[in-house]
């Protein structure tokens, strides 16, 4: 069984055994719900006693289990430019504002990249009279290209 | 002159008066040095007096004020996927997180999107003794679709 | 079973069957017969009592049912540019018209959008002696981009 | 001079001379705004007539003028998948419903297209509580293909 | 089943079969054998009784008959630029005389196109004493783009 | 000087001096107009009599009428898929009948292809009480795969 | 059975019975070792009896053999540009020298092209004492491009 | 000045002065023609002895002359796939031949490639009756994949 | 059973065994284990005797251990742009130094290449106090161009 | 000027004055001649004094020099997959090895990545009997996806 067959599986046990992503997570550990989720949809690794807790949740073998373990080949099976329009808005916004991120980041913290290994993230409802939103946190280690 | 000629203009002119975009931002209004930097490099409008303030910082002639004031054709002169690492790291969080943030935004709120459209950002230094973060808060209206 | 899989057997039970998408739709619910056949193609997501009646209708297990209640991942599975003519027509439109549609749309409403998300449309045969014409009506949210 | 460089001309001539695509249609003829805005963005033609008003009006020599009564090299100069929100909006729909629109204009028509040549639109605002909206009537001839 | 699907098993029987294009578009009905074909292989429509033929001859059941019925994804499986160097022929030719194409058929007719969907075509082989050619035939009925 | 460069100012004087492309080839020998326009738009060659009345038909100078009896990088400045509807019909004519036109060649003919190099083509107006209709004929040598 | 499924089924028993290309094209017939392999990898057709000969050696069925006797669809399964470094030093030296035969061969024989398909070529042993060498013949038919 | 520039310069100056590939080559020095010509079109480097001399036929400054010299950047401004149909049958050869060339290659020396560096190539007339042919010579060095 | 579906059982069994990377190379021989691994992940080819020692190690049936000592078609299977993250930095590396790479290594050998066939390499830890680094060595014959 | 014709007028400058890049590197400063290369090839920046000695060496306008020491668009420019073969093959590298060393690398050091900012590399002449080699070293911090 490939990752990507495990995924796919994943998401149909789930949808029939009535679980959601915040339940799953919960049941898994006391890390991050966005971790746990992308774990299961196959970008991130699990550790074995989470995986574990995984497996018992999902009806998963021991095998494929053991699968969450390992580092996926991140980014297989996505899409790129994106099609779902939810995923798109995030495009379109590096599209629009990357740009202006590199400049402002740049001149505030000189030459490098915010990492996205040493990253964390939240998403939270923001309640608004005209509507909720979406608000995103995130938090990456600035890493200042290394002069030799 | 077109508005990428006179990105490739303001971006040499900044340069060449030793101005950051920051300290332009602060000049051209209130508003947030993201929305002015975007503008400034073709991918916002200027109201008409904030393009004239502009216009004075940069030494732009009124017709190169007046077009920062048109809706440019965002993302124009931008390369997917990018080639700058700086802004390489968001597109590798999209295609790695993408679908996780998919799963957990319409868990929260149902079938629709993160507006890009009726959306803020922040862009600030996070201190931290093992090395400063870029700190990024995102805030999108939720939009569902529309049943009919 | 995938969504993909699962539009695959939809439209092969309604070949199968003789039936129609605007059939199907007039048994699934009061609302446009375009969100129910593209909940049925794999791109809307139908309500758990619209998704039994549609389940019933072409004989779903009730795990496939209920995967209709879920937001698909949009636009999967379909390829672009257009190769089918009929689907082409509207991408040479776009490409035709776009920068004409964005001119005057700007103009009219100021720098922002037509939202795809709140949107509805219908289709409509008008006839016409020189031959029947297809009539389509768009109706989206003008959505301002956000000052801050 | 190449279309392409009267249409960055014409551009910049309608901004430097604050002039509007409106208002220049009305100049141009008694024509659909639509026809006349796409003529002068390098995707359709002027009568000789209706280029030499649009001549008038924007300053452009005999030849420029003339050059404006040419079937252009209609798309040239558009990027696709577009990158502008605006016109992104449209690519996602015909992503998201492409499908669908073929399924019912063809259960409704027979085998066939909506013809894009054989083709008018309109582009109203919609005013709604809510927050107007952008209304869109598309009449194209149906063409069902030849059976010989 | 699908279309594709369907293409490959028709394939294959009519190799098993020993039966030849021609043979089989004798024994579907008197209409021109490129759309015959063209059906057979996934890009056109044959009427009930056409398939009914088709389906007799092929051993197809009722369902897979039934399916030659519908409008297909035309294109659906075909690799663009041709791999084929007899399919690829015919793109080198478009490539190279394309916009001939255009500058005569405008002149002569005005600004519109070809249509492709009101249009038939013949192949039939030319007997040379240098060398046999391969003729075709094209018809199809010139559209003007609409003034409105 | 280019040959692109060439083909526009070719296409400039064209328009400028009221020219037509059949009134060109006319003047230019008693080819087909086909050849000759498809070489002033940088396609083909033409001998250095033809390229002689070329020049002083179109006011080039000696090396730019020279340049119009070089091989040219055919396909050069030519975009696929095609964004104009005119010469996008012929690609997606390709698109829908390619495998077609392989099976029936193939079975006429034999493992081989149309020579697209061995090869002429006619284009006129076929009246028509329904609307003329463009009638495309072509002839290319049929050019049998080695055996060795 | 698809022309693909029986290219990878002709390599797997040519690997579980020890059989050689070398071997294997000697036992087909007097022809080119490459025009066989090339049958048996999916580009060319064998004859009848070749393909008699072929499926006994290679235990295909009779309509598997007889498939192969049909023109495949060329190209069908190659990556381009080729991943592999030994079929990617081909696209290199067609990169770098390209334009250099173009010139070459126009200047020789004018303007034409060298036939792909009334073409033969091969391949040997280069004995060098500083390593050997792969030697390679090509022998392609001069086709002027038809004037009419 | 770039290379591009470069060539383009001298491709103008040949044609302008009446010169060939050949007799360029001629006197530039006594090595092959293709590499000779394959420089001047930014493809390979000349000595500055060579160099010298084709700065004197072709009237090119000693900076000029000096670039020659130069490593270029192999394969810049060379379109892929091929639009030039004599450049594009070798494409096409790769395309049907490459998995051939890698069979019986492999077979012959083991697991490796053909160098396309340590590499040299004729091309030559070959005088036939039926038609003269195009005739080309490869040699490159077999180099094995290095074991560790 | 295709190279690709070998090594998906390779890795599914590795996984499903509890093995190592660094444990299968010390059981297959003593040469590299990155050698070995890219083997076993479909890159490179084993010896026969290595190719048992892997097949012991991996259940591998004895076709599919004589399988793993053809060359395959390296390259298979990899995504190009790499969306993981760990792939991606190299890639980054060669987007970003590949010409200054050019530039000195021509600098330092005249024209030429640094061989990826006749090339070894090695990975190891770097210990440090600030985090542990990747330490690559790479050693490719430099290959000049040859002048003929 | 942009940061792309500043590169173009650096490498013109370097050719005509008889510059080398180690050459330039030792006169720019105590830094290594790969971090200097790449900054005046356009791919990192220099400090204000190293601009200075830079922009001395290179008759650099003022503006020029102050150009270098902003962060560039880094990759811009740069075409992928590469066309010049020395560039080429660490891509091929890449695509061969990649796999390789995502398992090895996890292996050893866990889930993460080899940093290509926290990053140095060496460039060596290997001296061998059987021909020199290119003998490169990278160092990269190990960064470990965070956990949260």
């Amino acid at each position: 069984m490939t990752r990507l067959e495990l995924t796919e599986k994943i998401v149909s046990t789930k949808i029939s055994k009535g679980l959601t992503w915040k339940g799953l997570a919960a049941g898994i550990g006391p890390g991050s719900e966005i971790v746990y989720t992308a774990a299961l949809l196959g970008q991130m690794v699990l550790t074995p006693g989470e995986a574990a807790k995984a497996g018992a949740l999902l009806d998963l073998t021991e095998d494929e289990a053991k699968l969450l373990t390992f580092p996926p080949m991140r980014g297989a099976g996505v899409t790129m430019p994106p099609t779902d329009p939810l995923i798109y808005r995030f495009y379109e916004l590096l599209q629009n504002y990357g740009t202006t991120w590199k400049a402002l980041i740049e001149e505030e913290f000189g030459d490098g990249i915010m990492s996205a290994i040493d990253f964390s993230m939240t998403i939270e409802r923001e309640p608004d009279p005209k509507g909720d939103r979406v608000k995103i946190g995130m938090s990456g280690k600035f890493l200042p290209f290394k002069r030799y």
